[in-house]
């Protein structure tokens, strides 16, 4: 996959998103940053017609990080970064698409979406029960590619799902991986002629 | 400038941010979003080897945000989001690279690299004065693109500072910007053949 023909998967993906009427974007960092960031460009406020906000979230199921456990790693989701000091705040009353690379597992989203889901829950309790049901979050998933395979992690049955493509189980080559971008381009030609 | 172009600027970089040894990315979001995740690619930590984190922080000269006056936006720098509930802790210690898209009038940056420097200063008084100086933060500057400009804003002397490329006080045009990603393309190959 080329920059180019990610740019174009999400493009393609936009319409759909728009539906759900999201205005704030909440980038899994660090692999949603880029599909977070182009999907941006395609998106405007519902009603302000203005760019919508992303705020990062940094979770890892991979990562070596200090204080990591090498169990883990590939078994745990593993908090990096979360809301800032405003924490879910932020958040109420919102329509929050939370933006990913890839669904794999589905580990990762299924903890960020819980996650989230509670600390909003948190905040919704020092409003007046009255005022609570509006300022509930709705929260959605945009990823750019879904793999089609046994999930270990599960979403809310009535979570709006967004992807730009549904692929096989297999490694998925990212452009912003690639230590020599032309080769990347070049392997990429010769998979798209092969499929 | 397409997308394999600014990732080939991002790479000729790495040699030399490398002497700096960052062990931390912080992204200025969102514009610092896909600079930090391909520099990334090229960069591990200097003694681990391993990946190194991004985090981000969300600051903003131009956006119309919730709470945002007209007064504020391109004259004060807005934070939408800082670091997380652990705040200034996982910089201590650290040598932080941060990176944004464009230094344009370098208030963004100033703000962001004397922000961060009060919030490490008082993390700082929590420690027993002898550990202080080995746990002070480093901190170094990443743009892709450099303005040839009169700064607004300015960074201590002794910062370093990294520019993908020095450029004149134009108009850039970001491939993540672009709804048509052909004709950006087709844009850019028609400048690069007039420079």
């Amino acid at each position: 996959m080329t920059y180019n023909e990610i740019h174009k998967l999400i493009l393609a993906s936009a319409d759909k998103i728009a539906e759900f009427k999201p205005d704030t974007l909440v980038a899994i960092a660090d692999r949603g940053f880029f599909p977070a960031r182009v999907l941006r460009t395609f998106l405007k406020h519902p009603d302000s017609k203005k760019n919508i906000p992303i705020v990062a979230i940094g979770l890892s199921l991979y990562e070596q990080l200090p204080g990591t456990t090498a169990e883990q790693i590939g078994a745990e989701v593993v908090r990096t970064q979360w809301l800032g000091p405003e924490g879910a705040k932020i958040l109420l009353g919102r329509r929050a698409l939370i933006v990913d690379e890839v669904d794999d597992s589905r580990k990762t989203l299924q903890y960020a979406i819980s996650e989230l889901q509670k600390d909003v829950e948190k905040e919704l309790l020092e409003l007046p029960e009255s005022e609570r049901e509006a300022q509930r979050t709705k929260f959605a998933v945009f990823v750019v590619h879904n793999k089609l395979k046994d999930k270990l992690g599960s979403l809310p049955a009535d979570l709006p799902y967004f992807a730009g493509s549904n692929v096989e189980d297999v490694w998925l080559d990212y452009p912003w991986e690639a230590t020599d971008i032309d080769e990347h381009d070049r392997l990429a030609a010769r998979q798209k002629a092969h499929v």
